[in-house]
Order: C-alpha cells, then sequence, then structure tokens
C-alpha cells in the first residue's frame, strides 16, 4: 500500500500505539513514525523494537511537522496532552485519540486545538489484557471494528484520510456520534468489565472457598471473567469516571435483571429461568455470525504474529 | 490402556455422556458402552457416530449387567432416572453422576438405590457451548478437573477404579464433600453464568443501542459473556433451582461489592476503582500459572478433534 500520512506522532506508547507502529510499518501507510512517552525506558524501547523511527523526550517536539496526531494516553491524561502539544501542532493536521470513550476526550481536548487543525476522535475495539510497548503486534486491528466520532464540522477530507489508514490497518471502521458511541460501549465493554472485576473480586474475598479452588476450577465460566478483569487498571480507572452516566445507567439496568433472575430462582420459577436463557442464546449465534468470535488461537487476542 | 469397567451404561446421550463414549473407545476403557436417551434419533444418532456400542429404548434396559452407570441427565431428571433403574441395577454396580450440582443429587438420587450399589456423585468440569450427542469429543475432559464426592461409607475401591476411569480420559480428579463442592461451583460457575446470562438479557432489552450494534461491537469484551450465556438453557435451569443456597448467597455478596464500586464511580473516586482492579489482575496471574488457560485454539472448547 502507499503512505498515507507522510509523518505521523504517536503520543504513548502503549498496546494500542505500538500496535499502531507495527501495522503502519508493515503495510507501508507512513513516511516517518515519530512517538513521545513519559518513559525514558519507553520510549528505548520503542527505538529498539522498532515501531517508531524517532522519538522525542516531550509530546511538543513528537508532533512537530506531523500530519497525523495520535493521542494513545489514558483518557484522564488527553486533556493534559492537548494542551501541551496545540501550540506546536502544524497547520491543517488531524488530531485523532484511541480513548475508550469519546465525550469526556471531546470535551478534554477540543478546547485546547488551534482553529485549521482537525480534531476527529476515534476508538479502536481492538486489545489484550497485556499492556505496554513490548505487547503490540501489526495484526491487532485486523477484521476488528474502530470508530470515529467526527464532529459535525469536521473536513470530510480529513475524515476519510483517517479512515483509510484504519482500513489499510485491516480494520472495519464505523461512523457515530460521540453520544452514541459512549453508550454502546457502556453496553458492550464497560459495564461487562466492571461486572467481570467485581465477580473476580468476590472470589478474592471469600474466605471459605480458598483462592487455590477458584484458580483450579476456573475453567467453568470464572475463567473468562478473569481475562476480562485483568485489562489495565489506569485505563479502566479512568473509563469509568469518564464515563460515568451511560455506565451507570446500564449497571441500573443489570441490576433490576439480576434482581429479577434472583427472584426467580429464590420462588423457584424454573419456566421464567428457562425463557430467560434461551432468549440470550440467540445473541450468542448472532455474535458468531457477525465474525466477532473465531476459533482462532486465543480469539487473536494474545500476539500472533511471528 | 486396559479396560477398567467391563459394562458401561450411559444414561442421557448429551455433550457429557457423548464425549464419555469417545474417550472411553479411544482409550479402551470399557468392554461395552450401552446407552439411552428418551428421543430416538439421539439414540440412533450415538449408534451412528459410535460412542455408543448398543442403545436401548428404556434406562432400566440400558443399566442390566453394567459395572458402572453413569446419570448424564439434567439434575432436575436425575431423581425419576434413578428410581427406574434401581430395580435393574447389578449387585456391586458403581452409579456415578455428572451434574453440576451435587447436595440436590444426592438427595434425589440416592434414596432409590439398592444396597449394594456403591452411588459416587461425580462432576466433570468440562463443557462446551453446544449440547446433544453431536457435541462430544474424546478430548473435552483432558486436563480438565472432575471432582468426586463419595459419600463417607463409599467402598474405597470403587472410588479408586472410578477416579482411574476420569484419570484414564484424560482429568485431573479431586475428592470433597458435596456441601462444599456446591459453595466452589456457586463462586466460579453457577454466579458467573447467571452473571454473564443477565449480561447479554440486559443488551436484548436496550432500544437505543439495537442489537446488530451490541453483536458487532462485541469482541470489546460482551463476547466473553454470550459465550457463557449460550450454555443449554435447562441445564442451567436445573442448576439454579438445585443450588439455590449457595447462588444466592454468593449473589448477595456480588451485589454488595457491585455496589461498593458503582458507588466509587457514582463519586468519582478513582483511586478505589484503580486498586480494586489492580488486586483482580493478581487471580488472573494464577489462572493461567495454573494451566487453566492456554493458548489453544478456542481455549479447548469447542470440538478440536480430528
Amino acid at each position: 500500500m502507499s503512505v498515507i500520512y507522510d509523518r505521523v506522532a504517536l503520543i504513548g506508547l502503549g498496546l494500542i500505539a505500538s500496535s499502531m507502529g507495527h501495522a503502519m510499518k508493515r503495510h507501508g501507510l507512513a513516511g516517518h513514525v515519530a512517538g513521545h512517552a513519559k518513559s525514558e525506558a519507553t520510549r528505548s524501547a520503542a527505538l529498539e523494537i522498532g515501531f517508531c523511527q524517532s522519538v522525542h523526550a516531550t509530546a511538543a517536539e513528537a508532533v512537530r511537522d506531523a500530519d497525523l496526531v495520535v493521542l494513545a494516553v489514558p483518557v484522564g491524561a488527553m486533556g493534559e496532552v492537548a494542551a501541551a502539544i496545540a501550540p506546536y501542532l502544524k497547520p491543517g493536521a488531524t488530531v485523532t485519540d484511541v480513548g475508550s470513550v469519546k465525550q469526556a476526550v471531546v470535551a478534554e481536548v477540543a478546547p485546547h486545538l488551534p482553529a485549521g487543525v482537525q480534531f476527529i476522535p476515534g476508538h479502536p475495539l481492538a486489545g489484550t489484557e497485556h499492556s505496554g510497548p513490548h505487547s503490540g503486534f501489526a495484526s491487532l486491528f485486523e477484521n476488528r471494528w474502530c470508530i470515529l466520532t467526527p464532529p459535525a464540522a469536521a473536513d470530510p477530507h480529513a475524515v476519510a484520510r483517517l479512515r483509510a489508514l484504519w482500513e489499510a490497518m485491516g480494520a472495519n471502521v464505523d461512523e457515530m456520534d460521540a453520544a452514541h458511541h459512549d453508550l454502546v460501549l457502556a453496553v458492550v465493554s464497560h459495564t461487562p468489565h466492571l461486572i467481570a472485576y467485581t465477580m473476580v473480586g468476590v472470589a478474592d474475598h471469600l474466605g471459605q472457598v480458598t483462592e487455590s479452588e477458584v484458580i483450579k476450577y476456573s475453567a467453568s465460566g470464572f475463567r473468562d471473567f478473569t481475562r476480562i478483569a485483568a485489562s489495565d487498571p489506569t485505563m479502566w480507572r479512568d473509563v469509568f469516571l469518564t464515563n460515568k452516566e451511560a455506565t451507570l445507567d446500564i449497571l441500573g439496568r443489570f441490576t433490576e435483571e439480576l434482581f429479577v433472575l434472583q427472584r426467580a430462582i429464590r420462588m423457584g420459577d424454573g419456566q421464567a429461568l428457562f425463557d430467560y436463557f434461551t432468549r440470550t442464546r440467540a445473541i450468542r449465534r448472532g455474535v458468531i455470525e457477525a465474525g466477532q468470535d473465531t476459533a482462532a488461537p486465543d480469539f487473536g487476542r494474545t500476539k500472533v504474529d511471528p
């Protein structure tokens, strides 16, 4: 493929940014990839691994002359980074991000950016339970969704170009508004993560059932919860703090539903339980038909690249 | 390996029984495997697939002369089956089951069985989201746990022989009392399943987020819930009705924990969230170290045999 952006700056060099670096390198999508991370060890690792061609001690230096700036720091740090880079952005540059929440990022970032810079928020729905510059791999985004939430005033050409980059990295791209994104993600990702964290916490606190028993017998359902609950604590703290409204809304619905099932158990209402469990099967079938689950090793979630 | 039981009767021919049939055949562990299922189509399938050498229209016929009888029907049907086969059991035979709940099975089955028959309840912690005679495969139990809950008066030789069968099919065998089993399983399996069913149900009811969106974006966490929630509705109805006390206990603890996290979100207490999420990571590490998760295709959960 051909170069889509002459110079890309990755701010933050964790799982997502390093995977973007690998993918852009593999497919020849960027003339130069500059990187910045707060930690010198992370910057050195990025150069050594080779997913950046240059690293810079400050975000301001990294974004100089960049045609695309990717904010790949925790959601809670986006505003500070935006303020730091704003004076150094190239006129006409596109700024995007990869945060799991969009309304809060828009509120934190957009006010800092100068006129003439396009801000097109984004969120690749891809990840593993690993983090840091060593965790990235070029195929992370393949056949995964990337949601863009361009503001109404965004330049269509800038949106099309960013979309082309994600598609060239293997992603399927959707566009929606930021508020809808945050609600959808509260359902399919944020609330499930909180629930998984909670269930793992319950298991941890129980004295009668030992931790070794929980671990030994985890294959019977609990294992899937531990996988979800092993994700990066900083990232998830910020997700819940910044997508508070939608998460609390879905959590409220979840608790109501759970109480209905709990009552059916207490009352011995087998028919209600059977009917409920039958309905949920159909959704699972939909997930498989939509190609969002596979028989591939580890569901493509851990590093499978050579 | 050599024959452990001359004649085995499988009562119920679903995922677990068919996998046992395949495994006993592959490893030469039974002289003859007789099978019974209520449905004639299921019986024909079992013969055709070849994991039974004979099938019988009634459970009573199937258990005749059997040295081992395996009750592999939903937990709610165990008592009825036990009553039906009791007069036809061979003196000295062992009866076991594969139900996900143990105290209720003991209460339903034991009173029917004649003296001289050993009842040794069992529970292989293995399964897939599929059910029926076509879903079984010989390696289902490999490196999975099978918990036996022999009563205090059980004949040690009969217990050792049943343990040998499970080990020969690849399982790791543990023994504990039935009440402890039910509590452990409420933590690692039953409550996680109920929660997964609930979360999938919440997604299904939401009007603002379309079902197609839920399915498209499920890779971001929700997918693991749909996998859990796709299990057999009859089996799970019976699990919750028969392991009521332990499930309600764990559900109560779960709701309390969830409210603590929900409050932290509402109050913006990032430190509490971060600390909680950091603790759960350690449990995930334990699961991987214990070998209960693998990078193998589909975590060994679907049919991987040739």
